[in-house]
């Protein structure tokens, strides 16, 4: 589809000069840094209700270890795409807000993701065949004054609100192709087949989330015998679920995640306490 | 109301057989020990939006203590019954995600309940005269694949979503009788009407609550002279409210707490820390 | 406009007699203290929606520091006014609750507050050239019976909701002219131009928030050599937004913060560690 709409065309693919059309959810999600104990929340939320009262907001989470970008990025990489196509995720972990790092609206995977360029989507767009990235330079759809602490109030919800109006993102700035990477979420692999993952995320319940997938360790693989080694710790029972285990056993398995990476688990434990694991910790796969 | 309305029917009554019709309010309720830090919550919402976007989604809590079914049961019991009939409980707390414990639908004072068979209802059973139970086997409701450690996500939160829509209890599986119990709520009490309760909660103001009620407990009983102990400690005022009270004094006190239980508190103070109080502990009423 | 509709009249101005015609926004937003973990919140949402079924509910925080009025009264202050006009603000910061102290309607700056008497909203009432106050005293509006401990539930909720379906202030009690004052947020000046303020707030990220707005110290005096203290230490920069600093620096700095106010804040660490400052410390400026 190769038309346009004047300002209100919906959605740009990987070639940005081109057009995908599709409409907004009616869902803003919100995903920050700022905790739940100050006003930062609920101002960017009536920015947005002032806007567009009609949109259904949605949080993902507030509770992003302040300035933790990448803990960020893993979060939304696995709760947005439980939502309907056409969903703007709102995210901001933000710590050069006023600098001169640059505002985003990216499009990727059917769904807007509006926020600072510091990596933060950069997990989803390592996931997506298409990518177009707008920079918010058109100010008209700022609130003013701009405070330089607070880009979240007054510049990203009131673009977010004006997309969720049916708005289309070129009107909002100008195309680019640049954007602020992470490391890789992808584990190396080495010639003789040997994975050397990490630890992406430890969750609520202590389980340590790898960055392994099922397209790099398979069943066979795990079947002949593949042996995980995590902080000098040979992990050697692979689990279906949870409580496949007795619970008088204080042993850690491995188990696949909803998120669909290899996790390290206890039964009704914490396996990073056991581990004694934190994030970015080598995951070593040798078969 | 014997009708029955092929897969369109709502409410199920204690004689499973026959069918109570009330429509479904509009409103989902979360309640969760998934915490705010994760993507659970925010991809049960997901799911939930994709199937019906015009359902209310309001969170319970999501602070249940990791795998604490019993605070969830009590969390949920007082929140419950505010909200109007046909309300649509998805309430999660699920050591057992994966393995045999049943996913359950109950029908029990006009309300919903969605989540796994653990005795996480079982404080509202226990009180509501007709409980109706459904076994969800029927796959068709279910996200594919069922991953076998989050049936939040891919099991009940797309019942709890498709029931909102107004489809009737039992096509989503089987009734059956049976379902997992807690200890009941209930005080002892012995021939001569000394009753042995115990604290079945402590609230973030440190008020330390009980299982006794007031029909356990009448008031005169109370003005004759009844006899409290906690810990060794006898609690000999019963305040009508917690500012009730001289604030030199660093005594506690016992006060009808807003869910209707026996509460012990202390001014402007927590009175879990003044008793080193902690669930479970014993409650005793002499006369 | 001297407009009077019966019980429908919307909004009340500083001349109690006389009434500013608004309508509802159809938002209510909650602030308490009642944190996440109990059924606190979810009783008020389920009583809010059994009245208003089409209500939009936004927490603004439950995490204000159990009975922290000043705390609640900042956070407030700060959100408020990005919300619509005619917003309902629900805010239950309560440590009387079920003593003598009054339960309020109150309408400043087009917005009605619902809550305690006690200085919630007094910061808010302190800025604001019209307020009215209204003393709920008519009982047909609240849940019954009325829990001496949960008037969060009980009346304000139940106040809120019938608000929000566009029933007039005044039919809720009687005018008022009297409620509770905090101490000024205005910092003291001295004759000679020396600003005697206070720490008011710290945020999550340890940045310092003073009650000196640019009406006390203008961009001139800052550079002119505005000198500022707090606890013994002098903060000699000034900068634009908190990346605008060398991320090698260890010292503090002084900003212009989001909510108006000015902040002592450190570049991506904790300002209120670095200068072990707390709230009600003292911040001072010499010109």
């Amino acid at each position: 589809m190769n038309k346009k709409r004047g300002d209100k065309d919906e959605g740009l693919n990987q070639t940005t000069s081109s057009v995908s059309v599709f409409a907004p959810s009616g869902i803003i999600t919100l995903l920050t840094d700022f905790g739940t104990t100050d006003y930062f929340v609920a101002a960017m939320k009536g920015v947005i209700l002032s806007r567009n009262p009609h949109v259904n907001i949605v949080d993902i989470t507030h509770d992003v270890p302040p300035h933790d970008i990448e803990a960020g990025a893993f979060v939304l990489l696995n709760a947005y795409d439980s939502f309907p196509s056409g969903t703007i995720h709102l995210s901001i972990v933000d710590p050069g807000v006023g600098s001169s790092r640059r505002p985003l609206l990216i499009v990727a995977d059917k769904q807007f993701f509006v926020g600072p360029d510091n990596g933060l989507f950069n997990y989803i767009c390592e996931r997506s065949p298409g990518v177009s990235v707008v920079h918010l330079t058109n100010e008209e759809y700022f609130r003013k004054p701009v405070s330089p602490t607070f880009h979240g109030r007054d510049v990203f919800a009131p673009v977010a609100a004006e997309l969720s109006t049916g708005t289309g993102p070129k009107v909002f700035g100008t195309l680019t192709t640049e954007y602020v990477k992470l490391p890789p979420l992808k584990p190396k692999a080495s010639a003789t087949g040997e994975l050397t993952g990490r630890i992406i995320h430890i969750d609520r319940f202590g389980n340590c989330i790898s960055n392994i997938t099922k397209s790099q360790l398979n069943c066979s693989q795990i079947e002949g015998g593949a042996k995980l080694t995590i902080n000098g710790k040979v992990v050697s029972s692979f689990k279906n679920f949870f409580a496949d285990v007795s619970k008088s056993e204080e042993e850690v398995f491995a188990v696949w995640g909803s998120a669909g990476f290899l996790e390290i688990a206890a039964a009704n434990k914490s396996a990073a306490k056991l581990l004694n694991a934190k994030r970015g910790d080598a995951v070593m796969v040798s078969l």
